[in-house]
């Protein structure tokens, strides 16, 4: 059973079900856009028991997590640990990027221990136990690629990054105009690497139809990365980007008409001025298909802080029409992220996927009932509506008030809301 | 000398020369600016040294720090160490909104720490001696206002917030049309108070020309606060608000008229989609006088967060027009900021301001700077450019790559960088 599939003959499928219900939509008009391939149910036709969730035109903005070990850190349980915090404070699907230590334990270990949808890069994997063999990346094989992607959804991945738009012909694009920083995506770096080595074309192009029968064989959701993205300011909507963009667009198209689920994953770093455009041209060029973001960040110069910029680009680029945002934690740029910076960073993106919900007139109800326990100073359920409870209950209890214990040591009996309150309420009685 | 008086004649004063030396623009165009008032320079005439700074059209977005003590904490030192760590990481000008221990005493301090523009609200002042002496705000007289206002300006203050926009029509259109959260705006609520119990109009209203005759004496910069911006989400852009921003245009044109340098501040709790619209009527009705944001918050249920909450809508105001940031601490909502929060606070809005900057072309050598030392592994030029020095090089330590020391430990020998530019190289010699 695939879910395109039933959806293009009009059928409801139990996670649709259970998706136009989380989302308070029709499931006709749910059916329809599934069909139609501008929203995808990533859930792997070997998981038993996920959450399932819908990405795409119409529904609430997604927030994804990022976890993985590194060939520096390769700390297993920490790994997990990060993925399971990732969950708790609001990510609504995970990612394993892992590249150092045992990947096939932890790979594994993470889709049994989450109840959301959970993606790979399987090239990451074929270019580990590559380097691992043979001490070098452009000596893996057509058969290791796709042999990692079948073994990644025979494991129950639901949806896997794919780099098909890396191709001859975006790389001479690259050559022939130039940019700042050539490549920033790992996946795409492999690629290319391997591309100039073998002078062959990218096998996941050559050989999308195969890619596709592995994907109906598991109901996998392919994310057509964007091994071109911009690492830079500078860079951002050149060339290459908007050449690997239109293969994207052709492969949409491919997947759509092959029963495939499709999104798009799109920049990456763009100014401010840039991030609506974008949007745009990524839902013409890809026909509607779900779009995935990593950021935008909207500035280089602040590491420490890119969860922040890209909190900044997100709720721009999710109000504009992005459907799926990949956060961006502190650590950006500088090494791999603590389980302190997994927690900032999924906040972060969730309240600005929330923000551009809201300005998509989305959930204005929780913003109102937050509202009112503020001016009526009910601070447990302030805490309890928070998108971070703890923090905010630890933050007033470090600096409590004591001159005034309804208000807050900001201004305790010189409260705005309670100052005027009497005055209003005075009047209304004359 | 007035710098407004100076520029309509034609004629750069020395803060000017400096002003147009710092923007990189040209001296006959910042000269027109302030004389047409859409670009002010605060600076009392009775200060000696400060760094001036323009705010305004075709200027780089400011931003400002609040500190102060308040009733539940009124440590003294705490407070100017906070002035001075918002200075030392980039906050453009600092208010003084103390309303706890001795205000004279901290109010002086600050000023004369630092050598940044500074600014306070002296309303503040005169609630909390009236509050002292006679247990009530409302006790409060006009001539304890004004007599506020002169001691600030008396004292070096640069620019003053006044609620002038709080009228007996403004409070009327609020009772009418009714709000969630009626003041969120300390000085706004203290005037409505007042006005309320006594039946009288806002003196800074009604004496407006009196205002404007102490603003003159010392060229007091006037801000015209907004005492109804909206509180949260669900007010956003309603009447009130808009009832008082048409006085504030009323005023600026008095000003304009009267050589007094004023700005505008707005708000406040705006969902996404009104930031642009608040930011293009402001100017409208107020015919380009320079905006100073509050924010805007893009959604109310992030306490802990609002840091991020404000960089989001301040981002977006700033990049459509907004002029001066106001930075967002990520105690809002919750308690006085501690040194930590303060810090936070001004480097989300700093980041904000820049990226705004960038979308609108200034400034973009920054990050090509800061993208070029990324892609040759210069780490000290990363750290020395990026907006937090300190920050960055403690969490690349913390967490470093022993693989490979050119790279960080989230990719090491796997380095999307690394990766492809041999491949690339070889090619080229080919």
């Amino acid at each position: 059973m695939l879910q395109v599939r039933e959806a293009k003959k009009g059928r409801a499928t139990e996670e649709m079900e259970k998706v136009a219900d989380n989302e308070e939509i029709s499931l006709e008009s749910l059916v329809k856009e599934v069909a139609s391939g501008r929203v995808v149910i990533p859930k792997n036709v070997k998981k038993e028991e996920i959450d399932p969730i819908g990405i795409g035109k119409g529904l609430r903005t997604k927030i994804n997590a990022n976890v993985g070990t590194s060939p520096d850190f390769d700390d297993f349980d920490e790994e997990v640990e990060k993925a399971k915090i990732a969950v708790k404070n609001g990510a609504d699907t995970v990612m394993d990027l892992s590249t150092g230590g045992d990947l096939d334990k932890i790979r594994k270990e993470i889709i049994s221990s989450l109840d959301v949808p959970v993606g790979s890069v399987p090239i990451y994997h074929a270019a580990v136990k590559s380097t691992r063999r043979k001490d070098d990346v452009i000596e893996m094989t057509s058969d290791d690629i796709f042999n990692s992607i079948r073994e990644h959804a025979e494991d129950g991945m639901d949806y896997v990054t794919i780099h098909c738009g890396v191709t001859k012909d975006a790389i001479e694009t690259l050559k022939d105009r130039g940019r700042l920083m050539d490549f920033v995506s790992r996946g795409g770096s492999f690629l290319a690497a391997w591309i100039l080595h073998n002078g062959e074309e990218n096998p996941l192009y050559d050989e999308f139809d195969y890619l596709m029968e592995i994907a109906r064989e598991y109901d996998l959701t392919l994310s057509l990365g964007d091994g071109l993205r911009p690492g830079c300011i500078a860079d951002a909507s050149d060339d290459a980007q908007f050449r690997e963009l239109l293969t994207l667009g052709e492969l949409v198209e491919k997947s759509r008409e092959g029963d495939v689920q499709a999104m798009v994953e799109g920049p990456g770093h763009l100014p401010l001025d840039h991030v609506e455009s974008n949007v745009k041209l990524q839902k013409e060029i890809c026909n509607g298909a779900p779009f995935y973001v990593l950021g935008p960040l909207v500035t280089d110069i602040a590491p420490g802080y890119d969860h922040i910029v890209g909190a900044i680009g997100g709720a721009l680029a999710a109000w504009k029409g992005a459907d799926y945002l990949c956060y961006v934690t502190p650590s950006e740029h500088l090494c791999l992220p603590s389980k302190q910076d997994v927690k900032e960073g999924v906040i972060a993106s969730k309240l600005a996927a929330h923000a551009a919900d809201l300005a998509n007139g989305l959930d204005r109800d929780m913003d109102k009932d937050m509202s009112e326990a503020r001016r009526d100073f009910d601070w447990e359920k302030q805490f309890k509506m928070a998108l971070d409870s703890e923090k905010a209950k630890d933050m007033r209890e470090e600096r409590p008030t004591e001159v005034d214990p309804d208000t807050c040591s900001m201004c305790s009996n010189l409260c705005a809301l309670k100052m005027v309150r009497d005055y209003l309420e005075e009047e209304d009685e004359q």
